[in-house]
């Protein structure tokens, strides 16, 4: 499958910002027809993302440079698998490699951050995303969340609808805020409505949204609304979710908790590439 | 300033990414000329970054909007301290709030992430970015990194010359390459090298290198390569620094250590938008 | 509101197709500070949509015209009326105008169509537009849609889950197909089916699919269909609609009529821009 | 032959605006590896165009899809006709399946549109496109045109000169206006000016226009003014010009007549895609 | 008047290209409120063109810079004269300097370039362009040459027919090959040929051909020809045209010489930046 | 060695203005089966650059051309040379032939004159170019600068500092321009100056500027400086330098003379494309 355009020229922005001014210790120092062999390899144990975009970083640097993808996106690998092999000239595979690094290693990252999470959840409660993503990374992100093992909320602002305290104050209380939403969205939307207290969860479920989101709600509140919207609503905890309170509250029924932290702060995953001469006998990987 | 032309592109991903579907939330709660006025908060301590771009990405969803930056680029300010005020129509605000917000929360984290690795370094030492950066980004992530207190290395891979590993082995060694980069660079760039052991160390000082880049260097051999280098090369430590290791060595005499994780992995700064009807009297911040 | 960046691209594309060999006629005969005063006027009955991007292409020509709109958008109004009226330099009126007319034509020509359509469906079912959309007008003309009464369908492939033939064919089944699609996708989306037979329309009901589209029923399976779907899903009606025939099946009780016409094959509104000389006093329009 | 730069970009345009969210519903029921064979069949009778747009859209997709194309551009097909065949894995064919369709469903129904004028010019006259084309689709629907049979009228604003009402009121008068269009525009360029009375064309003819174009001349004045002109100019006759009235002044003499509504008003062509499982034996197409 | 869509993109990859790595030298030296006034001066005599990409430039940077032209395009002007005053934040006087210059550098070369062919035509044959223009320049220079007093020859390969060798030999003659272009090319265009001998001038001036070129002509043939076609068809001198030649051909009755160097060998005129403080009081320019 | 993005921007850009229209000449007059074989054939000496989007731009235009490249870049080639050989449809070749030819006879242009330079250097000082390039071509005049035997200054306006006389007016001296720029740029770049006197180079040297840049110096002045700078700083010459001046001046012990003219004013090299049917057997070059 290729890349979509814009991500396209996302990696078109990257390879410009990195190598507009050429490479010239590499021109310096190795030959312009020397091939070389080389692999990319988790330095720790992470889930695999971004393959695609890994290996277009090399084609778009040089047609001539051949990517094989050595382990599935979305496995769990250890330190010291081999993720990748590419082959080509040297001198392309040290241009690209900044660039196609820099993707898969945060690719990974929020792969890895989300199975994290997803294990946390014991398999009790959907882990979804949001729309903190890195700009311009959206669709890259949200498939590195299901790599992850975790779910996708809307993709965009306006693919679902989200009513919220904001709505709300503007309309005249959130059955209307509901009313009016009903009216204009797509029949193919469900309506989703952010509450505060359970007075609110109750007007929410009165005006039959289809999801409520539990804003700061206590523990115990948490637990009243998810047994007062059973059958009627799907509840979504979010906010500030740390993998301790997932393990918490992952059994207490809700359907699913959205985590930010998945994009906006999932640390880089390790990875480093190395290279070697072409035909050169690669060494086993302990 | 302007934005540069690229990250005009970036600002057009993301906010093609997040908008193209329209927002149908919010033109059904809100009226198209309902005006608001919306404070960006820090909800942490944090090291403001990201201003420019933050501010455009109101601009370009509606040019009515006006932003106002209250706190410059570079500051460490408290949780609750407001950042920014925007005022123009209320639509126009929640169109434009989640992209600026993923924005200026990301380089905030990577300015404040580069002011603790600066403060465990005491001054002793330049804190420095890579070319670790987020694709797209690399304009951006610098600018971050100085308003935490660091230092950039070069921008490009092609603006600086540094010898790797892979270079030396196809040259023949470390005193050819640097002759060959040295013979080839434009006479601004300075000559650096990465070195992994004591003697490349002295090959490199002998072949008059201007920067010497120690590569998992045992804290003796650190010290003595320090030592043998003063007044002859710069020396720069790299590889998997913690704050803790860089209070530790900060003192040892290095000229600059660099840090990748300032740009890979700094987790995103905490900042919220609170929206508020227009000529709102906003009451005062605790 | 601004121009979304994909539409800015659009414009872009249409300008530079037009103007990039300049316009000799007019250097040659109208002066580089002649002023004129342009009215847009209905040539024949229609509803107005596509004022944003009528002003932005003249803008985008020359950044002194001034465009002021004097009839809000989804208004039908009579042959005669003034839709618009622009300000500049007369160069400035004339290089524009092809373009800005050619988009305002297209995207009035849609909401005209559409408010037919609505009106031949009496407010007893929704009209809503479908992916049929021309190339890069996707969200052109989906407000174009919205302006004529009509609805929107998912914004892109990827905003809703549409289960076609294909799918089923693929999946061992309707009820399999359903369980699949609702384990994948995002809790925001609910979940449609195309079915063929009455036989189908059961296994879909009882799979509780949220959405289904009946494709080449008879009249009278439609009606069953309709009876058999009543409360426990949404019923949207598909396939080579006239108004004739919209007319005829609105009072069934379905909920959507959807309509690829709308945007495929809407013919433009007739609207014609007629350039005075600066300060002219406009005659009346009767 | 490639797609121009700017087809390309418009192609982008509409891959992003459908393809951005992904396609959940076809990664939830079709296997990743699955392979399909397509046939895109004519549902009504149609002039082939778009041919290469069409199989962009698939490459585009995914490099591995294979697009046969079974008819010429240009040619008639009955109800039923196979016009191309695509090969490739089945969740790519879903993926670009709409945007192709709409391509070549708007293509084919300008030259369908334009075959229609052409028979009832019965060779007797030139009939030739206007700037009137969807914002984006100019050398796209020009080639449409052709494909139909038709002729191009100028590409651009700037490639030919063509004086107009306003252009004559700015320079006191048509010969003044063709004398300085004359000495301005390059020397392969012909002059066409549009009148609007009989004393108009018998000043453009004197100014030795090269082409004449007829607004709003009754019959008899039309008659008139192609025997005058015969010999001196070329005659072009436009303005809301139907079937049948192209039938009726065909005859007459003109060279040209122009027909805004080619591109802005042609319904698009009714094809449809067929998938089946790759290998699989096509049944004939009766 | 705007810059056209592709001069923008133009302009784009010029700044991104000298400013995505920023300017630390004026960040370390002038304070980022220091406002400054600039005067461009011509160095030695030029004909100005280009100011309207001069200006964008520095309104690219910033969008507080002011930009006045004080000399027409067009316009003659001796060294020392200024030719624009910008005022504005200093450094962003710095950041588009050099790229401002750049642009209004070449194209008053061209502009200059053109006078001097013009000036050698002593008014009595058209100095034309050809398609060597700077890649990405082809609206700028075309203007360029006008500034200078020369004229266009086609905008585009499209906009014109010109048929050359290669054309005539693929057609079984110059005769034929008139005849097939005419039939196809819109009746807007004139037809021209390049003939090699007086025989093809024959068979072209018989197929009217509208324009002939001719090529590598002697002096005598040039001039026989230049006979035989006149009132039957204008001829185009071309190949290699220096200045003393156009002196010596150009009173023998051609009616255009075509001079491929105005665009594509032009050397850049002097012109240089001054940079003065906010409200400074300029010097009289002597 | 693909080009880089922004190098396929622009050649996008070239593409698009000159193709956009078609090229009707040739559709007329030659089958689309036509294959054909060119040659690009050195009407004058010269030394090639410009290679790769010489191919590039066969490329776009029809995936079906191949390229041959029949000589080095950097190689000096005498008139009659064949550089490339071009084989594909004759359509596609007439189509790219003009874009093609203006970029690769700029580029080689740039590598000719360079190597003039570089010859009147004679081996004793570096030619450097500037960044005086033309706008959208810096990458590819710096390879032809190369190409010619030149070196790079600065790729970019932030790859190094270099203070000029408006950085020193704004900081209160040389000495504290040094300082105040050393102590903010990457640790990788060097410091260079342009003084204007003996005593600034004084300060400079004082300074410890790594580069100094001698701005109008008269000889004696110039000598002077390059014996008080050796071994402490590099000394760099600019300023209208011709060949002339550069044979007399490069054994005065400079480091390097850097020359605008190498990128703002090389007349374009004579290149000419031959085409010859398919299957031809072309006669030898004398």
């Amino acid at each position: 499958m290729a890349l979509l355009p814009q991500e396209r020229q996302l990696l078109d922005l990257a390879l410009q910002e990195d190598l507009s001014g050429g490479d010239l210790t590499t021109e310096a120092t190795i030959a312009s027809d020397h091939m070389g062999t080389a692999f990319a390899i988790a330095k720790s144990a992470l889930v695999l993302s971004g393959a695609e975009i890994f290996s277009h970083a090399f084609h778009s640097v040089d047609a001539f440079c051949r990517v094989e993808q050595l382990v599935d996106e979305g496995q769990l690998v250890l330190a010291g698998t081999r993720l990748f092999q590419v082959d080509g000239p040297t001198r392309a595979l040290l241009r690209a490699e900044r660039t196609a690094l820099n993707f898969v290693q945060r690719l990974s990252g929020v792969a890895t951050l989300t199975r994290k999470f997803v294990d946390a959840a014991q398999g009790r409660v959907r882990i979804c995303d949001t729309r903190k993503t890195t700009p311009g990374f959206r669709s890259l992100e949200r498939a590195a969340v299901r790599h992850g093992g975790g779910y996708n909320h809307r993709d965009q602002l306006g693919s679902a609808v989200l009513i919220k305290d904001n709505h709300i104050a503007a309309s005249a209380g959130i059955t209307q805020a509901i009313a009016q939403a009903r009216k204009l969205a797509p029949h193919t939307c469900r309506i989703e409505v952010e509450v505060d207290t359970l007075a609110q969860l109750d007007l929410a479920l009165e005006a039959q949204a289809d999801i409520i989101m539990l804003d700061n709600f206590s523990d115990a509140d948490t637990q009243t609304a998810i047994l007062r919207a059973r059958g009627k609503a799907l509840i979504e905890l979010s906010g500030n979710m740390s993998l301790e309170r997932v393990a918490l509250i992952a059994s207490w029924g809700a359907d699913v908790i959205s985590v930010g932290a998945l994009t906006h702060s999932a640390p880089a995953a390790d990875i480093s590439l190395e290279i070697h001469e072409a035909g050169f006998d690669a060494p086993p990987v302990p």
